[in-house]
């Protein structure tokens, strides 16, 4: 039975990425209580002031009506390009150095920094908004706090690797992006109808090919999207998810094999993201006999509140005491 | 010195590819004695008329000047969005099994078929145009008649196996294509000066990443050129020639293992195609410790005329008489 009483907010978090923002008034146990979201990415927005109507648009009612609370954004909110520039914290990081690097332009949140993974071998790896999910999780999920593999699908996913609940390197895969521009802008999406259905068997046909075949190249599996289709092979209904299956197969190969690089032993997996997404991946990881350990929906709330609790900005540890 | 006596053409070959139409008079000997190119590519054009309004622009003035010449095309003119749908010869597939494939639309050119590679184990690959520059290959160098991998760069790059003067497998990477669409439509693009010069070493880096740690997966590597670019290490200017050699060095990766994998021991390997793009697979191949064996141009006008000679469209064997 839900109880009447209606939650005291906590904290006001937003979630403000290139293409879209997301609020929510935060309860003090992470809980979302109310959510709002707008057409206003950081990417469509220019200057100083667009930022503040946005930001106006989005959260001043509610900050009318609690004065006082709280306010954290995380995402490219925090790039260059962004509202403010704020600098990167670097690996190993967990919420204390997260924490540490707030920063807040005139009249707007308080803005999580991104990480930088910087290794002296491999080019540099960035995320900005991810983190703050990573957080959330950790916080949420004691179990994936000493040693764990997070992954975080989506148009770019992040492999995640956590050491006393630090991220200690991640690597990015532009999955989505991949998937949307062949299908929007390449021959692959000529032969794709816009309203096939889901077609679950051509998604783990995609992935079992990746799987089984993979050395053989990305850039040549995608092409046979075209030929299964051109030959009368595949029907053109299966085509986009055969696609989906291959591309999302090529990052668990791939992630998979960086995983067990680091060397670190059995530890749990984790997916966190939009369901649907951590839905195939899901679906995939089986498929490679690795299954995932825990499946999570947005965490963003509960890492936003987590870091405002260690950046001091809220009274400690009431999480832990619910 | 050039002589100053006037060949006579032996045949009119067409190069009709999806965007473009290249025509020539070919010599004898397989020479190209004049060129006309036209923008009237098989998916600019639709209906009979269409194809044969475009096939007497580019060609009508030869033939009325050169009545009785056979007129051989090759590329998508001859897939079932083109002129006439031409089935596909099947692998293992040389100048016979092509020549016996032509098929002709009424009032059009002979059109060479394209090659399916079907194995059991492995979706199905399609080609369309580079079987004739393979023949034309073979024709011109008899060192690579009996076994060779071909491999001709391109938007879709075909890497291909010849043992007995016949292709008997083949696999495309879709390179060109994947690097048009992410430089023009993905976040790699939007750093990305639309003049930068030319960067050889940016190029080589990009492939020696894609050598040493390609593993990672490409989707994960790609995203360095954003992360290079954000943070600084590497300037703008060099991020396309980057993930250039990231994309070539991935092709070259697979192609060269896929190539190990057939067993064939130690054989010539060619490259056919523009010479600016071939010039970076030789200096890719030269990071992989495996230069090219050959390095040509265009080879589709001597393919032409193999096949119109192998058609008994043409005296026999005049090239060996040269």
């Amino acid at each position: 039975m839900v109880t009447a009483v209606a939650a005291v907010p906590s904290l006001i978090g937003l979630d403000w990425g290139s293409t879209s923002l997301r609020a929510w008034l935060v309860g003090p146990d992470g809980t979302v209580l109310e959510e709002r979201k707008a057409d206003k990415g950081a990417s469509t927005l220019s200057g100083h002031a667009a930022f503040v109507e946005a930001f106006d648009d989005v959260s001043g009612g509610w900050r009318t009506a609690h004065p006082g609370l709280p306010v954290l954004a995380c995402g490219m909110v925090g790039s260059a390009h962004g509202w403010l520039d704020v600098p990167y914290a670097r690996c190993p990081a967990g919420a204390a150095v997260l924490a540490a690097g707030l920063r807040r332009p005139d009249g707007g949140p308080f803005i999580v920094p991104g990480v930088l993974f910087d290794d002296t071998s491999l080019p540099p790896d960035v995320m900005r908004g991810e983190e703050t999910q990573v957080v959330g999780t950790l916080h949420l999920h004691d179990t994936l706090r000493a040693s764990s593999c997070v992954v975080l699908p989506g148009t770019h996913s992040k492999w995640t690797q956590i050491c006393a609940e630090r991220i200690v390197r991640f690597a990015t895969h532009m999955t989505g992006e991949l998937y949307a521009v062949l299908r929007q802008h390449s021959v692959l999406g000529r032969l794709m109808p816009d309203d096939a259905p889901v077609d679950p068997d051509a998604f783990v046909q995609g992935v079992d090919a990746a799987r089984d075949h993979g050395e053989l190249g990305l850039a040549h599996q995608i092409f046979a999207v075209r030929s299964l289709g051109v030959t009368g092979r595949l029907p053109n209904d299966m085509l986009a998810d055969y696609l989906s299956g291959l591309l999302i197969g090529h990052e668990l190969r791939a992630g998979l094999q960086w995983r067990a690089m680091a060397g670190l032993g059995p530890q749990p997996l984790a997916l966190v993201g939009a369901p649907n997404l951590c839905a195939r991946y899901q679906v995939a990881l089986h498929r490679f006999d690795r299954p995932a350990d825990l499946v999570l929906d947005n965490t963003a709330p509960a890492g936003l509140l987590a870091l405002a609790r260690a950046a001091g900005l809220l009274p400690l540890a009431p999480l832990e005491s619910q």
